[in-house]
């Protein structure tokens, strides 16, 4: 505390207006820099409109230039009121924050690099933070945990899936890759098809022709549709799992949370969780 | 009750039949409601069809004004019956009990607004109070309130899906923008693209030419295949939740819960549930 | 039994051969049965295949008529020697035996009704009996009870979504309608993109051009994910509840079964379930 | 023991090389083997892309047929190495390892036939075993207990969805099939559309264009999704069983279980689950 006391104060109150929303003026600044992110992303998106781009393009390209030195402002104070910069600079949103700008500077040397810059979206998580939205927190948290704990299944789903698309996506080339106007021109697109139908997607861009494609077709279909219930299980089973979990309390003894709603002691050190 | 009867005797018979469905002349009044708004829809969704507008148009237009000038008035009975008017224009089967006769109105000024009449098939939902579907609502309500208590959870899913497909979108936008004759001629579309692909409805009117553009689409398919999960395990596991909240009754006797709806004697320790 | 006694002999053996299953002519009439549906199906497929119907027309129709001539040698047997033939003609399984033969001599008098013979294929449906595949019974029942317990909340969603795309095609209708080459010529095809879209099929015969269009479309299909949760998660809940059920035992005092797993008493009559 | 000492000490060594990944040896073979499969592969899909082939055909040909030997070398190293050839020969894996050669030598006869050389992918199903994935191996275990579990009940589905599909299909081309450019040219072709629609793939390649027709459509398209339901319900329900299961250990003071996987003590009396 006291070395924080010496500490430029300057510094301090940056600190406080940009990485804290507790004092008003951290929160307007927060919300200002929402508003930003939102204007700068679509400023990106209206710019590859032909219509806006050639009505507006020159308003448009001076906006982006704006918001490209507002947030390279913004990042260079963050640097400089932090505790840790370096710290700051490699975690997630620090990076995130790093390649918000780059592109607009990279553009002057390649053209067309600003599309990139609609990664500032990414920005937005902050949402979450300022608004203290933290009951959002918990729900997208039960869903990363539910996808986290079913990850080991959803891996060895997906591997199976590879081989699958590869031998489907063969099997489907040989069959109708000799015919003419055929859209099975090579295995590559073969299982990107397969893809496409195995995941019900099914653009149309290429459908088997002869009778004996449609019949394989119609049989991966029928495969896919049991497949699609498999992902579905695993989170669902995962969820529910997850969902008797975060009605919980912490073990009065040794700290840790995560215990069941019938149970009566600690399952990490057996100490009784309800006494009295 | 005393300052009730001193009402008039017609507003109160006009209450009875308008409103209520207990007595035969309510009952009546509600199904031929019911007929003729669904007759009404008809008629809108039936304008719409070039061929009967030309062979039929003029009658079908008067029909319009008819079940138009029925619903007015019985709007107006209704707001003259009931016992607070503003509370009723103001819940929710009185905005669109108003919204189901204005769009005619408004036709006489703007041509075009009479297909915003197929609102009156909100006014369906009376159905449920009529035919006293108590049942069906309570399954309805089970749904809603699975749905309800998954609120959080779908929002910040929607959230995550939001940033991912501006993401994605642009992305290929860059990738598969310079094609000639290529569908992802902005970033809007190429979003609309990356939503019509994510959910799976995959219409093929845009669809990737290029093989870094087939790969890459092919990844985003089996993300959403992923993702597809997510929403479903969530009302999965909300749903399982719900039912079991409503099933349950606790024995008089042991005190346990968990019966089923159709148990009459505990299952723990046999004693009567309901006794009497 | 002594009434039995005394009827036609050849009556009894023919109930036995066609009815029944478990000697070895009732058995093999039943394989010959099967093998003879499964056959005259695929004659009727073929006939509908151009190529087929050019070569070998006169030979499949030459087949048609052998089947059907089988099918009613069989339908008369089957009512001559059925102890009550009003219930069986009347029954499921009547009537599928009926209309499985009437098209073909419907066909003589209206051309074109011979396709309706594939409704033959239900008569497959006697599959589990003849083999004794009980077994898969119970799953079919189980998938069934399932379904009919969720019965009340899928139509109360079915008349949501009803209500749902009349609206959302309407809107589309207005929005998309005017343009030049739009397939949103009338509401019922708006309503019909609407289902096509909802229910993520997707193909493309109709789509958006217009930028609100593809904008609200966006929406509908975010929507449609949402709500493709519902059933999955009715019919998971359902299914989890009825699979609890199935590993249960009959009361030994009232008989009823369905108890669950840690019941120690009958539901219905209170009596101990494992006494001793 | 003994009597394989006597073994020649070359086909010891040659065993532990090739079958085991304990040894560096056999670590860096199994390794090495991963690599060239998917090298292989890709020299197969490779060459059914146009552009490669004809500027790299002869060397892709070329690495094609070291592909080849190197696997015929190893898989005649593997038979002379392995105490039961038969066995071997015989299983999963041996099958796989034979049909990943035969392709290339039957080529010299039959031209196209290198295509199937992708069934080579299988055998990258080693990749469990050698890099000790037993965490995930137990994953895939439970996904296809469940599968496996939900067998009957899959058939019983898929059943019912054939004689679904045949019906639906035979009405559509009743219905549609008299129309002009209409894709319902025959009943396997409309049976093709069924699936194509049930499943909710949607290609577009066949849609119906009169209104009965997309009526119709729409009518299946609705029962398709409350079908969808179905599958994933029974899977669903399957996991959560199926995970309940993995989980369960009995304290050994008080009986009971339900205990997490992380306990270490009884959430019910506190004991140790694991002492010693």
């Amino acid at each position: 505390m006291p070395a924080q006391k010496l500490r430029n104060t300057t510094k301090e109150k940056l600190h406080e207006i940009i990485f804290e929303a507790d004092t008003p003026a951290g929160k307007a600044f927060d919300v200002a820099l929402l508003v930003a992110i939102v204007a700068s992303v679509l400023v990106v998106i209206l710019e590859s409109v032909k219509e806006y781009q050639e009505q507006y393009g020159d308003f448009l390209y001076i906006l982006e230039w704006i918001f490209t030195i507002f947030f390279t402002i913004e990042y260079i104070l963050r640097l400089y009121s932090v505790y840790k910069p370096l710290k700051y600079s490699t975690s997630f949103f620090g990076i995130i924050d790093l390649l918000a700008i780059l592109p607009t500077y990279l553009s002057l040397f390649i053209s067309g690099t600003q599309t990139l810059l609609v990664i500032r979206i990414l920005r937005l998580l902050r949402v979450f933070r300022i608004f203290k939205l933290g009951h959002f927190l918990i729900e997208g948290d039960v869903i990363l945990r539910s996808l986290k704990a079913s990850r080991a299944k959803i891996t060895v789903f997906l591997f199976f899936i590879l081989l699958m698309v590869t031998i489907i996506g063969s099997v489907m080339y040989i069959v109708e890759g000799g015919q003419e106007n055929s859209g099975f021109t090579s295995i590559p697109r073969s299982i990107y098809w397969a893809i496409v139908t195995l995941t019900t997607v099914g653009y149309g861009d290429i459908t088997p022709t002869t009778e004996i494609g449609q019949l394989l077709s119609a049989l991966v279909m029928i495969l896919g549709y049991a497949v699609l219930a498999v992902p579905t299980g695993i989170v669902s089973a995962e969820m529910i799992k997850t969902a008797k979990k975060t009605t919980t309390q912490a073990c009065r003894y040794c700290g840790k949370d995560g215990h069941d709603d019938d149970a009566m002691h600690c399952k990490y050190c057996g100490q009784k969780l309800h006494p009295g």
